[in-house]
This record gives structure tokens, sequence and C-alpha cells, in this order.
């Protein structure tokens, strides 16, 4: 049995406009780089962190949180070392947090012969995830392990729906080099909301999922709307407006705010119109003044990845 | 071409937990017949209503001011008279108005050589449902014409989402001979609700939608729970908790308020599993003092029927 595994730990997209808290998707081309190792020294170990300057103490650190509380579930005879190379920036609304709360684990998972499923899984990769965002949320964390279209159906106990993928769905991402905290994103939203809102809202889920099993683009154009948070939290992200305008008239099938910001992404048919929306974007943002970064991804349905 | 037609309109639940004005489904053993018969005389005539002691003033007729609509819009070059034998009684909770209203378009379409659209059909069952109820609301309207489970998706434009039905799902439906009105089961709900538990509803309905499209029971009993309406509406229903906790106990995957009320219907998975919940309302509610019907009946995915 090998002793070492590299993976491919996907950025993803959480709340995808209607689904706020519970919907969350998975990206292809943005992800970071993990390596664990399986050492007879017992312990979980942050050998390397490459990137964004996080702490390395295993207590301190997303990825060593998670991976700390399934060791000391499992107690295996070992103990393992973990090299993170950081891509996916922290804040970016993009699920960088995920993306290092599961690949600990997953990597683990792996290299004691899969003792584990992934509805386990998550239970401790939530740990990593209060970490970094103060609560237990596995919006982001069931793509990343999942991969395609998830719904956290509940948490405690953990239980994930996957979604299918329409084949051809690509996302355009714009992730403004601003700092939104997951704090003031949420502090933002009100305790209450008009019912006729939720209804639309619930309407919307509803039809989305519909959108995805029957792979109709039009109906999951007509259900990427968010009513509810969107409204609030567009005013943390500047030119939103714009953005969100302009993806639509070059063809995006919707637009919406990822995650907590400040990110933004956008759904799209085809790989065509993907790029067409990622020039829109940056056609309202080459003159803010702010740093961005734009990237084109197909829809990783396979979820996270050994290399 | 035939000159009369007769019909079974189905009754139908909406709301369904978790789907508060937006889902329905069909049944099978309720519901009223009409008969719709060409005449040379021009306009729209109710000629019979048997049963519950309807207006026959068309205007004043659900099924008289639906058809209407459509007849004023296409102008035919006839007119037609529509005999109903009122099973469903007004005011239950199980569709009895969108049964009218869907009833007399749905023949004048068949004898005038189906020149609508179920969504063109749906659009003028409206104003039939608006006399009833106040408000153009298609949550009953869908499956009486559809069959099966339905979302609606919006009535302006009409936008009907058919969602699939699993195989040998049963409903149990008790009615209570007593009057909610729906105006007082609108009025009781609060304009604005917790946005925990809007999250925790739209979560709901979007698994009831992958439950009925991967025929997954367990979800779907997991899914049918409403934490937005029934807590305030079942004030309005005698013994409703003792309703719920009994068909729960005795095997249905779901209890929960029929429409505004006060029928209360539960959904199972085979008809032996219906009998018992059957059996388990009319346990509830024989020493009540309350007159009170109890219906088993399939899920009728076929909608209106030609008889």
């Amino acid at each position: 049995m090998t002793n070492e595994i590299k993976l491919f730990t996907p950025a993803t997209v959480a709340n995808v406009a209607c689904g706020f808290d519970v919907l969350g998707f998975c990206l292809d081309t943005i992800g970071d780089e993990m390596t664990v190792r399986k050492v007879d020294k017992k312990g979980i170990f942050i050998t390397k962190s490459e990137g964004f300057n996080l702490p390395t103490e295993t207590e301190k650190n997303v990825a060593g949180v998670s991976a700390l509380a399934m060791y000391e579930a499992l107690q295996p005879d070992c103990g393992f070392e973990i090299e993170i190379k950081k891509n996916i920036k922290p804040g970016s609304g993009i699920g960088s947090s995920s993306a290092s709360a599961v690949g600990s684990i997953f990597g683990m998972n792996q290299l004691l012969g899969q003792p584990l499923n992934c509805e386990e899984l998550i239970a401790y990769a939530l740990k990593g995830e209060a970490l970094a965002s103060g609560a237990e949320h596995a919006d982001n964390l069931a793509p990343v392990l999942y991969g395609g279209f998830t719904l956290v159906k509940s948490c405690n106990p953990v239980k994930i729906l996957e979604l299918p993928t329409p084949e051809d769905l690509f996302a355009v991402i714009i992730h403004p080099q601003i700092e939104v905290k997951t704090s003031e994103a949420r502090n933002i939203l009100p305790d209450k909301v008009p019912l006729k809102d939720a209804i639309t809202q619930w309407c919307n889920i509803g039809s989305l999922v519909h959108a995805l099993h029957t792979a109709d683009y039009d109906l999951l154009s007509n259900s990427l709307t968010d009513v509810i948070v969107e409204p609030h939290r567009k005013a943390l992200i500047p030119y939103f407006d714009d953005l969100k305008a302009n993806a639509l008239q070059n063809g995006a099938l919707g637009c919406g705010i990822s995650g907590s910001g400040p990110s933004v992404f956008a759904l799209t048919k085809g790989k065509a119109t993907a790029k067409k929306v990622s020039e829109a974007f940056d056609k309202v943002y080459s003159d803010s003044g702010i740093n961005y970064h734009i990237y084109v991804s197909p829809i990783n349905t396979q979820g996270i990845k050994i290399l």
C-alpha cells in the first residue's frame, strides 16, 4: 500500500443563487494541491504550507483541525504529514477552507484503506470548516468531496444529495481581490424575510433541482434567482449589478454571489458562451482599479482528485 | 365531432408540507362529474348544479367564470352548457374550486378541437379560482389538469413543471366537516418568517423534488416537513397533532395540512399502509363529535379524465 497521496482539492461555489446555505457545485480549473503522507510518528503534522501565509500549527490550520478530528476518532497506529500548496485565496468566496478541510481527511482515508464513507468524512470536515467560518456548514464541503451539484439536506446527521449535472455546463468566476468577512456577510442578513420572497426562493430551488434532473437549460436559467440574500449582500461587492447585467447580456444562464462573496459566479451552456461572459466580467473590472482574477471552468463532476 | 363530453374532475392536494403556494398533487378517487355540451345559442350556461347549493349564474359560479374568460377570448361560433355534479365540498381544502374551474374549460377545449395548450388553459382557470379564493393561485389547478405532482413556477406567464410520481404512492385524506375560510387561513400567517426556517423549507422542497425524481421514499419522507405554515394553521384543525402522530406511527411517509385545510393528507408507500393510516385517522376522529370523511387514493398521474 502506498504511503503518500497527492491530491487536487477543488474550489467550489456555494448558495448558487436560490439555494442559500444548502446548494453548491464543484469547479475544475481552480484548486489547491495537497500531499498527505503516512508516517510512523503519531500525530497530525502540517509540514508545508505554501501560499497565503497560513498557520502550520495543526490546531490553527483548517486542514489540521479536520484531520485531527478524524485522527482522534479512528486512532490509527500511525501519524500523517500534510503538505498544502494553497492556490485558493482564503476569504475569496469559492470554498478555500472547504478545499483544505476535505483534502487532509480524504487523503488520510485513502491511505488507511477507506474505512470511512463520504458522509462520515463530511462530519469531520465540518470541524475544519467551523475553524474558518465559525459555523459547521457543508455547502462548500459537499461539492469538494462528491463533485457536481450537491444539496446539503442535513449536517447532523450528515445527509448529502448528489444532483445530476447537465453536460456542457460551465462556470465563470470573477474574484475581486478585496476582503469580505464571512461574519460581515452574515450580519448584513436580516433575521426575518418576507414570506412572499421565501415562497419565490423555494419555488426556484424546487425548479432548479427539476431543471438539473431534466437538463432543461431554460428552466435552469429561470431558476437562478436570489430574492433573499443577494439584495443585501451585493452592496459588499463593487460593480455587482454591472457584472450581472453584462453576464446575462452575454448569454449567461444566471449570475450571482459565490458563497458569501466577494467572488461572483455565472453559469453558461457551453465553453464559447463562458468565454464571452469572462470577457464581459473583464470589461466591467478592467478600469476599476481593483485587482481581480477570472476563471472559466467546466463543472467538475468528480470532485477531489488523486494526482 | 361529438357535441358533449363527460368529465371526472379530480380533487387535489396543494402545498404538500414543504411546498406552500407552489406544490400540488392529484387524487383519483375523489372528484366532481361535469358535462360540457356545445349548443347553438351563444354564451355560457350553467344548466345544472347538483350538490352544495352553488350559484348557477355564470358570473357567480367558478366553472362559469373560467369558462367565460376562455369564451370571450376565443369567441367561438357557438355556446356551451355546463352541468356540474359536485362531490368535493367547497372549502374542504382539497381543491373544490379548482376542479370546477378546470373542468369547464377543459371540456370546452376538447369540444373545440383543442385550440389551447395546458398552460393557456391554466391562465383561464385562474380567473375561476380567483372568484373562489380572491387570488390567482394555480397550486390546485395544475394537478387537476396535468395529474401527478406539479410545481407552479409562475402564474404570469403560466409555467407549470410536471414532476415524476414514484409508483406505489398513495394518499390518505381526512376531511373534517368544519369550515376553515381561506381568508382566515391566510390571515393567520405572518408577513415575515425567520430566515433559518425559510432555509429549512427550501432545503426540503429541493430534496422533495430530488426524491420524486429518484423514487427515494426515505428522502421523500424526510422532506415532507413544513416549518413555516403548519405551526400557524394547525390551530384551525381539531386534533391535528394527533392525526399527524398517528399517521406517522402507522407508517405514513409524511402528513400535513391539505391546502388551507381543514383536510389533512398523509402520503404512504403502498395501499396496505394507506389503509392502516386511514384507520389511524378514523380512530382519532371517531369520538370527536365532528363529522368527517376519509378517502384513500393512489396518486392520479393522468389528472382530469374523459368518462
